[in-house]
């Protein structure tokens, strides 16, 4: 066994970035040409985590269960979902601009930002005199068409619930699905943040795990409580530590104006308790402000009851980027392994796991990279896996706890003999033989990713 | 048997797109607003269906292959990008405007346009005199930052290929991967074409999936020639119809100026032959260009023979979009199931039917609900399963056919007994008895999907 001596926390985010680029998970987009602010690229292990966290996802809302179905709405949206979602009149941050330095600050977080020209001090300290504060609104705008005119313009989505709102009915009738249900959709959303960070905590480009659930007014106060509780489990059962997650509540001035209740899932990064997930009970806000904007009728009617109503909206909303973040700090562990030896593992989920297992000949003659191959070719339908027979078994090992790999299976000489192999679990570092009939089973179930039911 | 008798070919477009709308797969985007041009969502069974086109392409490139990685880079990029790949300057469509309807038009496309004013007329023909032609970029542009000034001006990418030649050596260092490998990627690309059209065919906002394979110069005719016949064979093993894909090879003014050799795929559309993938030898362009704009060395040493060379890209490109569409196409049929009774079906391969099976209590009473919801239980896991007990049996299977559902399995009297259902086949519409818990096999045999090797 081994002794967990996790980084300190004002490193921690160093090393985890420094390990995201070295081993081809995350790096700053456009990196040749000296990176885009606040924009960043999944390399192969990063494209991978982030996949199974949005498959994941998704299978727990539209496969496993039968009241949620799947949307797919476009970026480009007409403005007048804009207007009527009210993000084109409040969707704004205050800017304030310095005379002396021509600096650009948010007005909420001048104690927080530096001038320029005097880096040690806040604008608001640096003696410059600040213009009145102006609203700036952050989402990013463009035209459709080939004329730049008023009547062209139209925005990058900032969200993608809205796609799900204007869709309600184009969704529920086809589908035959009554009141309670939900619709989930994952996509890309842009916000032009002016104070982006926290690597890819906080960028202008992200992808939002949003789904709505349409419930009947009066119990939505309940339908609120269950998918509080659903999804604080959903990220338990990935694994992440049940010490860094904790609910809060949002109440008073904290509280959007739409909202009857909010609860936001925090976990613990090394820069505080930050949001992972947000749990809102939205009302009929929404859905009546897209009846007003566009004129049609977006109630539904009850055949039990013969009552009409607009339902209200119970809405989960999850960053993919940030649970992806979350997953990397959550697993990221330095290990004295014996004395001055240390690891660097990531302890994923084997169900998130960009590599689920390594296929490792222990020498390269005498058939055993062959029967490697042969492994590999077994498994690699159903599970993704590696082939590595570059160096020394152990710097192999450690290289595979460094991409967060669970197994690694071992080919040596008993295998050509008795066609099994040395499974290595990654945390405890223990090994057993495997027949090789049964490692897709062994796999299998030690993959297996079980969220408890809502 | 049934005979089948596909609708002619000017109505089944708009039968498709109709059939799309009723069964939740595709509609206008924003439509309560009265849509948006040329951009579209995804219902339930679209997402479904576009989501298992994706995943077999992606298991295809990376997982069940050793050679590909994946990446996923951001859609917003350093402006430099696109200066280097030719886009700022090249990326463009002839404009001419009409001074009498004030109609803008392609002016390559006169002959098919249509003046607003004399709708029977081309804009060559109604008497307004037109402007000559101005350039206008097809690129989306939009502004980063707090400040619209020249500084802050990006685009939404135009395609995904750049995003895998910048990140080149970002990928292949940490992937320990060598001369010849590829690097695969889906993403979202953004166009602003002036006359989008054909459905999902063409529109402004769309997904693509690339692949780009880096060889050794000298190597590149004979990887071109290896992946030119693997993705002809890759669309037939999902079940396109080999009448109806053709290759087309580009000669003289077709090829693009960086193009060493291109071919594109077609298949046959209800509105002609028309490109579902490209696949290109784009030579050393692209690396060479972003060398000269970016400073970067992006050549790679040979350990073996000690050369230093930039790579060539073998190139093959499909737009997600429009292999659904493609897919939808090619299953889409009416059929006379017996003189005056005819059935819409979409015969889709099983891997990526949105519903693979349908379980149907018979009747709802005497406990074959109930163990229709077992049979649920058992396979949702693992297949995308649907639940359906409202109707006769006769409409829910022809509901199922019109959804593309390979299989439905009938719980009835018997299967109370003896624990065996109906399980019926969507195109032969043939019936089978098979015990409960071999189902998971049965369906798991009939949904594989075996692209060739390359």
């Amino acid at each position: 066994m081994t002794d967990s001596k996790p980084a300190k926390a004002p490193d921690r985010m160093a090393s985890l970035a420094s390990l995201c680029k070295r081993r081809g998970f995350i790096f700053p987009s456009s990196e040749i040409y000296g990176g885009i602010n606040a924009c960043w690229d999944y390399g192969p292990l990063g494209v991978a985590l982030k996949n199974n966290l949005k498959r994941l996802w998704w299978q727990s809302m539209t496969q496993w269960r039968d009241d949620i179905e799947g949307l797919d709405a476009a970026i480009l949206m007409h403005p007048k979902v804009w207007e009527a979602s009210g993000h084109v009149e409040n969707f704004t941050d205050p800017l304030v601009d310095c005379k002396t330095c021509k600096g650009r600050f948010r007005e909420d977080q001048l104690e927080t930002s530096r001038c320029p020209n005097k880096p040690s001090k806040s604008p608001k300290a640096c003696g410059g005199e600040l213009m009145p504060a102006r609203m700036f609104n952050l989402m990013f705008k463009t035209h459709m068409g080939p004329v730049e005119e008023t009547g062209s313009v139209c925005y990058l989505r900032p969200e993608t619930a809205q796609g799900i709102y204007v869709n309600f009915l184009n969704v529920m009738a086809p589908s035959r699905q009554k009141i309670p249900f939900g619709i989930a959709q994952i996509g890309k959303a842009f916000r032009n943040e002016i104070s982006p960070g926290n690597f890819i905590f906080r960028s202008r480009e992200f992808e939002q795990m949003e789904m709505q659930f349409f419930v009947k007014p009066g119990t939505d106060e309940e339908w609120f409580a269950r998918w509080r509780a659903a999804r604080m489990a959903w990220h338990k059962a990935l694994g992440l530590n049940a010490a860094k997650l904790q609910f809060h509540d949002q109440t008073g001035k904290e509280l959007a104006h739409y909202a009857k209740a909010a609860t936001d899932i925090h976990f613990e990064f090394p820069f505080g308790w930050q949001e992972v997930e947000g749990i809102h009970n939205r009302t009929d806000f929404d859905l009546k402000r897209h009846m007003q904007f566009s004129g049609k009728d977006l109630s539904v009617f009850e055949e039990a009851t013969k009552e009409r109503y607009v339902p209200y909206i119970i809405e989960t909303s999850v960053g993919a980027d940030r649970l992806t973040l979350t997953a990397l700090v959550n697993a990221y562990a330095e290990e004295e392994v014996k004395p001055g030896d240390v690891r660097t593992v990531l302890k994923f989920h084997p169900a998130i796991a960009p590599i689920q297992a390594a296929v490792l000949p222990l020498v390269n003659r005498d058939g055993m990279p062959e029967l490697a191959r042969e492994v590999v070719q077994g498994l690699k339908r159903e599970f993704r896996v590696f082939f590595d027979d570059g160096g020394a078994i152990g710097r192999r090992y450690r290289r595979m706890d460094e991409a967060g790999t669970p197994f690694c299976l071992t080919v040596d000489g008993d295998s050509l003999k008795d066609r099994t192999v040395t499974l290595r679990e990654r945390d405890s570092m223990a090994q057993s033989r495997v027949p090789i009939d049964a490692l897709a089973e062994a796999l299998r179930s030690r993959s297996a990713f079980e969220p408890p039911a809502v």
